[in-house]
């Protein structure tokens, strides 16, 4: 037997209890803010209330439900601690959809036409082949990577940076400082799938902006913090940059005053990009449980000193 | 010497002059209205002015510059004359890029999230495998036939109606009259690649839209006049069918106070879903016209009785 807590201060997790037990009847389940989670020995969570971990002396995993660790170690104690992420080939899919609706947007004119819309105006604009389009992906770990690689498969001039230096079919790649502003300065459609970390968080701003060449346009599957928004209304209103498809924000959902809802040129989407299947979720978790139990090495386990 | 004309309505051909001089330049090119084009023995042609062949008594080839023939056909006398069209892999590419944007438009949400954003609602949708998503491909030919096993290899249901039964490598296929209704009740997002014939005119209208899923939605790239517009804004304002990205218009420019520009849930592109290089055209042409004279058989001849 073995002590689950299900941990989440912004949705009830409770829908997991039986997927989980499909998987091991043994596991012994507690839902937040149910107090016997604080005898647990694995935590299942996403957004995990503040300093939840440090009143839990019995544990010993902690599993996103997730890609992303971010809402899940912020604001913690992990004192050396493992953690988990989830790996679906379908999110990647998933995410792979979602970026290829954003880059063709912008690629094949869709978002000048459905500006012209708006007026019943009729414009067209010269077609470029997707060798014409040069996509740059932040981030290459499990979903940039393979949306990097789908994308030049298709025909797309693809570049890609992360931190360590990585070599993908087709890409040209760059890493690190001095990888950014080479990096930046040949992308069109600029592409954000990086986990938040202290060292990305805001990533997104003016300097950013403007190391993109003129009419440079913004597809953010990453997280909220990422982007400041207010450097990306700036670039949007001088025209340096054309327009952004944004899926996630800050604050979710993203409050009806702000001011991203209404700027020209800017889709909202509601954090939408691409979720794992429970199914698969669940799978994993109960199999690093018995990981962990069993003493073998664990599945899918970030570096907590690089936070992802 | 061949004697070549550049016939159009409603564009002004001569820009393809220069271009098919570089290809061969021993042709004698005139461009209407010049009346020297009714001595051409080769018309090249987008938008035909109406009767025109009959008064060119040495035409021995129809050119059309585009996939399709039909403004190119359309009432003329084409007395046994062969006629010949255009095939471009970067064509193909193209229309594979706007018929994906307009599949994930609806497959992903996209539809409802730029619906939502008018009034600044943040509302998810659940999020469905490719595999849940069943595309209907009419018309299996140069273009359809490509879309329809990239979509397959993407992922989607893809299935495929043609008029002479078709077999393709993970596409579930139909032909024919009795094809077709089977064909529109499993397809979720109907796109159209269908030539235009005296047989497709007016083939989406509200005998097709009642025959696909309630919730279904349309992907129009063919022609203007395969679509009845008010059937179309019928089946989305009764709530039968989803939304409409419509590429083609019977009038183009769609005139400023037609009520499609308005409709909720239809996209107007301004014909704007692939073009053929015009290197590619003139190098076809100038090829055709070389095996015109040594009387070997043509290139990319389309079948006159049945129109495309
Ligand atoms: N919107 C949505 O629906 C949604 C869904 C899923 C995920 N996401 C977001 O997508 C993110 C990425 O997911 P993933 O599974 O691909 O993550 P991952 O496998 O951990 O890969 C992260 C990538 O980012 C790079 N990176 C990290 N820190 C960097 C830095 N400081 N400078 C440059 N590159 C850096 C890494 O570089 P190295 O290769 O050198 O390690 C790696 O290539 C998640 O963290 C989450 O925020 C969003
Ligand atoms: N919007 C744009 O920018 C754009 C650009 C290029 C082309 N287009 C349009 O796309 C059309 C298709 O191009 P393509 O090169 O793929 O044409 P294609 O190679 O001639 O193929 C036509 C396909 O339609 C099928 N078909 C024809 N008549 C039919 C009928 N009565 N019932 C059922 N199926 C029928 C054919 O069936 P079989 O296989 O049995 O012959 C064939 O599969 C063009 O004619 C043009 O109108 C639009």
């Amino acid at each position: 037997m073995t002590r689950v807590a299900l941990l989440s201060r912004s949705a009830d997790l409770d829908f997991l209890r039986p997927l989980l037990l499909a998987q091991d009847a043994s596991l012994d389940i507690a839902t937040w803010p149910d107090p016997r989670c604080l005898q647990a020995e694995v935590a299942v969570c996403w957004q995990t209330p503040p300093g939840l971990y440090a009143q839990m002396p019995h544990l010993r995993l902690v599993h996103s439900i997730a890609a992303g660790v971010d809402n899940v170690v912020a604001g913690q104690d992990l004192r050396g601690l493992p953690v988990c992420r989830v790996v679906d080939p379908l999110l990647a899919q998933g995410m792979l959809q979602y970026v290829l609706w954003g880059v063709l947007h912008f690629h094949r004119h869709f978002d000048r036409a459905l500006a012209n819309q708006r007026r019943a105006h009729w414009q067209r604009h010269a077609q470029t082949p997707a060798s014409g389009c040069r996509v740059g992906l932040m981030g290459l770990g499990e979903l940039g990577g393979l949306v990097a690689q789908r994308l030049a498969a298709m025909g797309y001039a693809v570049g890609g940076w992360s931190r360590t230096p990585r070599s993908l079919a087709g890409v040209q790649t760059f890493s690190g400082a001095e990888g950014r502003q080479p990096f930046l300065a040949r992308t069109d459609v600029l592409v954000c799938l990086l986990p938040l970390t202290d060292a990305t968080r805001g990533i997104l701003g003016a300097e950013c902006f403007a190391a993109l060449p003129a009419g440079a346009a913004l597809v953010h599957c990453g997280r909220g913090e990422h982007l400041v928004p207010d450097d990306l209304l700036a670039a949007l209103d001088s025209g340096h940059l054309r327009g952004a498809v944004l899926d996630v924000f800050e604050t979710e959902p993203l409050p009806a005053e702000h001011a991203l809802w209404r700027a020209p040129g800017v889709v909202v989407t509601p954090h939408m990009a691409s979720m794992a299947g429970f199914d698969v979720v669940v799978r994993q978790i109960a199999d690093n449980v018995a990981r962990l139990r069993a003493g073998r090495p664990l599945q899918h386990q970030v570096d907590s000193t690089q936070g992802y």
